[in-house]
């Protein structure tokens, strides 16, 4: 954490506990280069961090003053999907998000990647080359099943940020984390068989789960908390549920962390009901707070929750490494990663392993952890000052994805197309959905550089969703006039 | 072809066609020099060929003579597996196979891995290791889900040798072979269907089929010819078959070519009962003869076929890249592609590509062609001459795979156990057989170098068999009279 970062957060502390109070004037920037001893430019930042948080806001030549309300916009509601289990649809538009991916001249808020370009990211393209050109050729060759086993020792120290001690032998390395999610699932259930989700979630799980021939129930889920514990236990006592699926931490999409308190719940509702939970932690290393929350699977004492991972999002999608710790599902877990693509491939792996054992890899993760969250700051900002008023938004706490949250009426379908002549894509709610929900929302992307060129992109999708609201509130009355004069 | 093979060649041919009579004693190695305008050690080495060949003898003093009978081993049988559906068994057999790999200071036959240290390999080193430093990150990041574009091209190119016409957006790019195999299954069966297989065949479609829950007809099999198209017919009319899977070129693990006139029988038989094929052509670009033979899909006109393929074998399993043309069953598979792994791994599909558009491929398999087929000649050789008589050996046409045969009492598990000690292991029948049949065959792998450790390898191995054979003729009578005397 840099310093600047570091005094944000104590000051933003006092204001949260009230030590300043709304609407009252900070201390000048010189008087708290002297108390905190550091430069004036720190302060500055500091400063400029706390207004990108929207806690404080600057008034020319009166200095900087704690916001009247702490400006954080309204958070999305709590999802009430329909209470039983639906087959998956949505296939079309999750084609079309993985398209959008490669297309130029355009600007993707939709796709769920990293920013690739930090200098920390340079050490693994070094020895992704080094092990490339390696005399002893082991790159070239089949790795074992369950993955490399230098990298397994690794991620098995890794884990331990988690709360999880597992040993190198319970993990299997995957074709990213979908491979685990898919092998997971198809472990555990069989077609016809009901798995229940939070909603929103991951598209890649609803469509494994279409692909099995399987159902989803959409659980509730709590913008800040996570899935309703209520609701999911009243699914468990309602239907045969064989596995529960979920990411507990820096959700995708809505990017919440689930209380502690939670997940023991949770676990001990499982247990109860004899469940096992699908757990994706691919976004954890990417918590804004250190040390990264822990894993349901920290709690695990039976081995019933299966860990799904992968270095997609905390270093290159391109790379395709996952793993999986299946804890008591292992025999079940290793067949079916056989019978999917054999062994995993062998020059990631290794490059992969070295870059965890030089140390770079927490480095590098600390880095963007910081750059996302400032990030956040300013993509927050920007949607609040460019989309209409009324839209809610969802308050990350690490990843790079920002839900947006619009009035009934939208359809971020339309939207998609209206700006497609616009050079700017976002990702459609309706994806996280199995059964086509969230019609009226969006996600978006901040893991690059926030250029003026994405907040021009920001503000043309904010721009549009207005015209197509007003349209919308134009047409209305018309709409029911026509439905009257019937 | 070296210029010795070249004579080789000229000379076998020769005796087969009859100008050279058997038992008739061969020119002299200065006439053949001064015949073909070539030094005196490249006739002895084209002699040293057809010697392994076993089509010429040398007999001290005398110089060499065309064998009495051309000196080829007997074939294995047909085998005669039940004309049912079976569950699949054999995970554990299998899961063994896939963890001697890795187990250092033992010569392993079993595993089919090429020889990846050809110079031939070498520029595709360099473009891995480009690949990863190049300025503009696209190797870091996700590729489409079908592939990379340039890949495709090449591979739709690569295809035109096998008499196929497939346009690039035909091509999906997978995790290997095994995953084209796994997702193309998945897209055409569910839970309970019955898949029609070669038999023997390869280990990892069986499983496939147990990790879905289908059943596995075993198909009989011709050691020369392939799958027995009137018992495929019958099997057909008598069982509702959901697909039909073979590998029809340089077969796993008979290595036989199916002739062209099967291939368009077999089309049109499961055009008439309107069954999907999926061909696997993984080997088919090591077939010894070039031109390469043609696919069952090049035949097809209502893209009923599946291809699948990978460069495991041509180039080197480690990077898991293959492919499937899955014809008219496109949108399914694209479906199962994304729920199995999302994209492929972005890397090694660059470095291929560059090194197949640079024509290094051609170069590579061309020179590993050479190197199979002598290292055939070779190895069979080396089982004649150490194993017991009576082993029965496959007469492979293409790769590098041998299968052998023993008398019904051999037990080729035993044997492997038996070899534990000696540091050899070899890969055992019944995993090549849904429902564990070929106990009494084992398979061997000559892609290395055919060096002294390797001969000594077999010979170890030979004289194994030889005991067990013994132990049990020896047994045999004893337990006959144990039971007389019950
Ligand atoms: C929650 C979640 N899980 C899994 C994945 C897939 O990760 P990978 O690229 O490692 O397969 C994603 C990527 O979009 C994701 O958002
Ligand atoms: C016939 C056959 N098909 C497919 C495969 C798997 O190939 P890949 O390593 O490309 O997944 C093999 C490898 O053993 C094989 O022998």
């Amino acid at each position: 954490m840099t310093r600047y970062h570091r005094l944000a957060d104590i000051i933003g502390d006092r204001i949260k506990q009230g030590l300043y109070n709304r609407g009252q004037r900070l201390p000048s920037v010189r008087a708290l280069s002297v108390e905190h001893g550091v430069s004036i430019s720190t302060v500055q930042q500091a400063y400029r961090v706390l207004e990108h948080r929207q806690l404080i806001t600057a008034r020319p030549k009166s200095g900087y003053f704690v916001c009247q309300q702490h400006g954080l916009p309204a958070l999305p509601e709590m999802c009430r999907p329909a209470q039983r289990p639906v087959e998956i649809s949505q296939w079309d538009l999750v084609l079309q998000l993985t398209r959008t991916r490669s297309a130029r001249d355009v600007i993707h808020l939709g796709p769920g990647v990293p920013d690739v370009t930090a200098n920390t990211l340079k050490p693994l393209r070094k020895l992704l080359s080094r092990v490339a050109l390696h005399p002893d050729l082991r790159s070239l060759h089949y790795d074992e099943l369950s993955g490399s086993a230098p990298l397994r020792e690794q991620i098995a120290r890794l884990m331990i940020d988690s709360g999880s001690h597992v040993a190198p032998e319970g993990v299997i390395i995957t074709t990213g984390c979908h491979e685990a999610l898919s092998i997971a699932i198809h472990a555990l259930c069989q077609p016809g068989d009901i798995v229940a989700v939070d909603s929103p979630s991951f598209h890649g799980v609803t469509q494994i789960l279409k692909g099995f021939g399987m159902k989803a129930l959409e659980i509730p889920t709590d913008p800040l908390t996570g899935v309703s514990l209520e609701a999911l236990e009243l699914a468990l006592e309602q239907w045969p549920i064989k596995a529960i699926q979920l990411t507990p931490n820096c959700n995708n999409p809505l990017g919440y962390l689930m209380p502690d308190a939670h997940k023991v719940a949770l676990l001990t509702l499982a247990q109860r009901y004899d469940t096992p939970i699908i757990e994706d932690d691919v976004y954890a290393d990417l918590a804004y707070h250190y040390p990264r929350p822990r894993t349901i699977k920290s709690f695990d004492e039976d081995g019933r929750v299966l860990l799904c991972s992968s270095f997609s999002k905390t270093l290159a999608p391109g790379l395709r490494i996952g793993w999986i710790e299946p804890g008591r599902y292992m025999e079940q877990v290793l067949h079916m990663k056989y019978i999917g693509t054999g062994a995993t491939s062998t020059q990631p792996q290794l490059a992969i392993a070295e870059f965890l054992r030089q140390g770079h890899y927490l480095k590098h993760v600390s880095r963007m952890r910081a750059r996302y969250q400032l990030n956040r700051d300013i993509m927050t900002e920007w949607v609040q000052r460019y989309f209409p008023a009324g839209t809610r938004i969802s308050r990350p706490q690490g990843g790079f994805l920002l839900w947006v949250e619009l009035p009934p009426a939208f359809d971020t379908l339309r939207l998609n197309r209206q700006l497609e002549s616009k050079g700017v894509q976002v990702a459609v709610g309706p994806i996280f959905s199995a059964s086509g929900k969230y019609r009226h929302c969006l996600r978006l992307n901040y893991a690059n550089r926030m250029t003026p060129a994405i907040e021009a992109a920001v503000k043309c999708i904010g721009e549009t969703v207005a015209q197509q609201l007003e349209a919308c509130a134009l047409l209305t009355p018309a709409a029911e006039a026509a439905q009257d004069g019937q």
